[in-house]
Parts: structure tokens; C-alpha cells; sequence
């Protein structure tokens, strides 16, 4: 279904536009955390976060299918996968609907129409119902899920070929999980590349991946709503159904878990220590590291992958945290 | 007194310890002004600030020389200089004064007293003779001036070589203006670099250096308090002595100007479309741009070159920009 080979072709295939992103290191972090900490740094990449990646590889897939009869593509979003898929849609001069939950930060609704998207605003609990409504009604409009979908997760997945060219010695990478569409991508890709690489999934508090994990089936109560944490971009509490298999083969089953102070700790450092304007989410896997340092080092892992994955903040949001 | 020479030697000296820093763009940016704009990432600089320049090369002078019998070092600063300075000084296990005014950003104070410095607070008009007190009473304690010291404007000015070797095609570079120690230096090595380059003050207002440009002397009251603006790093009233007539033999005649308001909206952009967390005074030079940009259009100027001169903000203080 989902191999490798989707994840490289992607990275062909997006490559004459996504970013390679560099790769940043703080002395202060690697001596408070006695590892070589790296930091990719997605949240410079088109449109603000990895989420380019997934959403330009689904609409080239889309266009150059001569069978492919879409001619305008939809998603569901709180934010940074609407931005991208916009942005992508606009390049191949596709319309595009996002739907979006009425509490969805402004800067980010705003970015989704400054890239030409039609946004249809609903109540957080009803937009895959709305998304699933209007698509219904839309003749050839195509659906692009924000992270249950093969195309998406191959092109986040081109994270981590980039990533272990730039820093081989990485040992393992700490992945901040919402619907999965990053996590999934990325193991797979890691897995193949350096087979004794760990990869660890992050999570906000309330999400309790640990009990799917353990269970080994998607165990989330299908009426509950969005998980509640200041990491908007991974609000979202369950993991996609085919995103849930690669993480739950090939992820460490450990989940490191933060809570919103922890969160805002991370932001802290990496505001004033290296400079970056991250999302809060962009500061949920650095958070993991500080709290789980010790049992990190007892696995003997050294060196560090950490995914700066977004950097769209209102602005005016930032006083509630610092 | 004072050439690209030093400045040449000074790029030799400090190169093991200081960061090449990166330059970026943002295509956001360049359609905004009509311009390919460059910008030069001096708040990932060691410390936060180029102010690690001038410190280091000011530090490695005094502890080569067998003549100098130096044991400790002062100087005067609000910030970035201090912070420099104390780091310089602990590099070379040599202790560090700091006598900077009661009102200078509490981070920038902790960073100085991180690095080891002792900072005696005063007065903010009372800075510069209380560093002359203390160090008429310190037994071999030498002065580092923050901007009027041949030693700091050489190792500013080495930005002007490391930026013009990445990005040749320079037409000019607008250089925020305080005591003009950066601006000196980068004016003497760029110009010698490349004699066709353009290099604009640019400054806050009230600061009125055209008056001083127009009049070939320095000709602010000498009783007259700092500038009142947001950019702390700049609110130093008079350019130096020393610095004075390289800006004003080399430096374009016409100063831009900037008020408090400009300064945000360009730390807006910065923030929101270039995720840099940057100081009040890192925006300078990008306002500036974006105000004058038909201006500059008009002298037929392409490419220009920005510089992030800092990064050290306290991030309470953000809620008051944003």
C-alpha cells in the first residue's frame, strides 16, 4: 500500500520547489540536555511548515494523472495543512476549499486566503462531516485528507531522507504526533535509511497514544473531541487509520508525553536561545527531550533529531506565553 | 589610524570562535520591496549579537600583546556590548566590568552576569563616567570602548567581507547607526572591497545625524540623554570620535530615518514571514528599506543588504510590540 519507494519518488518529485531546510545546533541546548541536539528546520519551508511537502506531492500526483478528472481539490484544517494545500493548488492553478474549525488561529485562516482558498468555517467537531458534505456536492473535487492520506504521508516522509543525508550520525528523532501524517512518513523513511535509528512519537497530554500503542489498535473513542493543548497544530486525537500501522510497527513504543507548561518552557529556549519564531507546536518535541533526557541517554542515543515543524504564530498570541 | 588592514587582520584573528553567520532571503519580502534583499543572520552570531566581533578581536589584541599588562577589562553598555565583552573576557579567563544604565533590558543584564561579567548599574547619562571612575581606581584594568575603539570597529567591519564574499553582487547595505562602531567598519571594508557599493545610515528618529553629515561636524549637544526609541540597541545619541569620519567621508550623504511605529511593522514581517526572533533594533534596517525603497529603486540599487544585527529581546516585552 504504502512503501519507501512513494516516499522517494516524492522527494523527486517535489524537489524543484520545497526547500531544503537547513539543519540548526545550539551549544547551550546540547550542554543542557549532554547530547548533540539538531534541529530541522521546517518551519523556514514554504508556507511556513512540513506540511508543504505532503500537500505539493498529492496535487502533482493529482495533475499528472491524465485519468485523474479533479479539477479542484478540498481538505480539512485547523491551519498549516490548508496553507500548504492552498499554496500547492495555487501553483497548479487548482481551486481549492479548505474547512476550517471557527477557533483556528486568524494568521493562519488569513494565510489560507491570501493563498487563494476558499475557507468555509464550521464548529471543530463537524469539519470532516462539512469537508465530507461538500465534497459530496463539488463534481470532480477531489479530497486531499491533511494527514490520512498515502500522498500526504510520502511527502512529509521526504523530511527524513533530507535530514539523514545532512546529519548521518543522527540516532534518533523525536516526532511530534497529531493525526500521524508526519510520524508515519518519517519512520518509514528512517526505518530504510539507517535501520537501527530510533524514532520516538510525541504527544500533548490527553492524547494517550501509549494506550492504542499498547493495545495495538486505534482505541480512541470516536465521539471525543480535539485534544486540549496551546500545540494547535496537533489538536487533533486520533491518529489516521493509515497512518496508525508504520507508527505502531516501527515507532519505539515509549510515547513522551508534554503538557502546555512544558511546551511553553521549550518556546522559552527557543526564542531567546536560538532566535527562531516557532508555533507552539514547532516546541513540543525539544520539550520531550528536556523532560526524557535521562532515559534517552540510558538507551546510549547521542545525537538527536529534533523537527522544528512550524512557524505560523498570531503574533499577538505570543504575550500568553511568554 | 585605522584601515582595512586592521580590519583584514581582525577577520583572521577572531575567525576560529566566531559563526560564519547565514544570509537569508524571503521572496515575501523582495516582491514587497521590488528588490533581491539579503539578510545577514549576525543575532545567530555567538552571543546574540555582531557585538561578538569587536569584543573578541578587542580581547585577543590585549591578551597577545607582551606589553600590555592588562588583567581585567571594562566597558560601558545596555547590552549586546556587555554581553560580548563578559564572553570574550571568560573565553580568556579574564574578568569583565560592566557598567551599564538601571533601565537596559533584564535579559540582556542576565546574559552579562551568564558570562561571569560584574555589572555595576548607574544612571543611564551617568554610564560613561562611571566607567571612567572605576577605571581610574582598577589597577590594570583597560577600557573597551563599545563603538569608539579602533579594535571593536575592526572586528565589525569583518561582517562587510564575510557578507560581501556570500553574496558579491551587494549594490549597497543599509547599517543601523548607534555609536557607529559597526557602521564604520563595515563602510572602510566594504568600499574597499567594492568601491561601487552604497552603504546607508539608518537611524532612529531624533537621533538627527543628517545635521552632523550636512555640517562635517559632530554637532549634538553634549549634554543631550540617548534617543528615546524602541531600538535599545541604538539608543546611544553621538557617533564616536573615532567612528565619526569614516561614516561621513564614505558613507551616503542622505540618513534614514525611522520612527518606533516603522521599527514594528518590520519586526512583524520578520517574525511572521521570516520566523527570525529578532531585537527592535535588528528590524532597523528593513524599515528603513521598505520606507525609502523608491528612493533607492530611483539610484538604480537591486540587491541590498540587511543586517540582523541582534536578537537578545526580553520576551515579556514582545506582548508590547505585537
Amino acid at each position: 500500500m504504502f512503501s519507501f519507494e512513494d516516499i522517494y519518488s516524492a522527494a523527486d518529485r517535489i524537489k524543484n520547489v520545497i526547500h531544503v531546510t537547513p539543519v540548526m545546533t545550539s551549544s547551550y541546548i546540547d550542554s543542557l540536555c549532554d547530547m548533540k541536539v539538531y534541529f530541522k528546520c521546517e518551519h523556514l519551508q514554504k508556507t511556513g511548515s512540513f506540511k508543504a511537502r505532503g500537500a505539493l506531492n498529492a496535487i502533482k500526483i493529482i495533475v499528472s494523472d491524465p485519468e485523474n478528472k479533479s479539477s479542484s481539490v478540498i481538505t480539512h484544517s485547523s491551519g498549516n495543512f490548508g496553507q500548504a494545500l492552498a499554496w500547492a493548488a495555487k501553483i497548479h492553478n487548482i481551486p481549492c476549499v479548505v474547512v476550517a474549525p471557527n477557533n483556528a488561529p486568524i494568521s493562519k485562516l488569513n494565510a489560507m486566503r491570501d493563498y487563494g482558498a476558499n475557507v468555509v468555517l464550521c464548529e471543530p467537531k463537524d469539519r470532516e462531516m462539512v469537508c465530507n458534505n461538500l465534497r459530496d456536492t463539488g463534481l470532480h473535487t477531489e479530497m486531499v485528507d491533511p494527514f490520512d492520506d498515502y500522498r500526504v504521508m510520502a511527502g512529509q516522509g521526504t523530511i527524513a531522507i533530507e535530514f539523514l543525508e545532512q546529519i548521518p550520525d543522527l540516532d534518533a528523532l523525536l516526532v511530534a504526533v497529531g493525526g500521524g501524517g508526519l510520524c508515519s512518513g518519517i519512520v518509514i523513511a528512517a526505518k530504510k535509511i539507517k535501520p537501527t535509528i530510533k524514532v520516538y512519537c510525541v504527544e500533548p497530554e490527553g492524547k494517550n497514544l501509549q494506550h492504542s500503542l499498547d493495545s495495538s489498535v486505534r482505541s480512541w473513542d470516536p465521539d471525543a473531541g480535539p485534544v486540549k493543548t496551546i500545540a494547535d497544530g496537533i489538536r487533533v486525537l486520533r491518529i489516521g487509520k493509515k497512518c496508525f500501522p508504520p507508527i505502531f510497527e516501527k515507532c519505539e513504543r515509549k510515547v513522551l508525553t508534554v503538557n502546555d507548561n512544558e511546551i511553553i518552557q521549550a518556546m522559552k529556549l527557543i526564542y531567546s536561545r536560538m532566535k527562531q519564531a516557532i508555533e507552539p507546536t514547532g516546541a513540543v518535541s525539544l520539550a520531550a527531550l528536556i523532560k526524557y533526557k535521562n532515559e534517552l541517554s540510558d538507551q546510549n542515543l547521542k545525537n538527536i533529531g529534533v523537527i522544528f515543524c512550524g512557524g505560523n504564530i498570531d503574533l499577538q498570541r505570543l504575550s500568553s506565553f511568554f
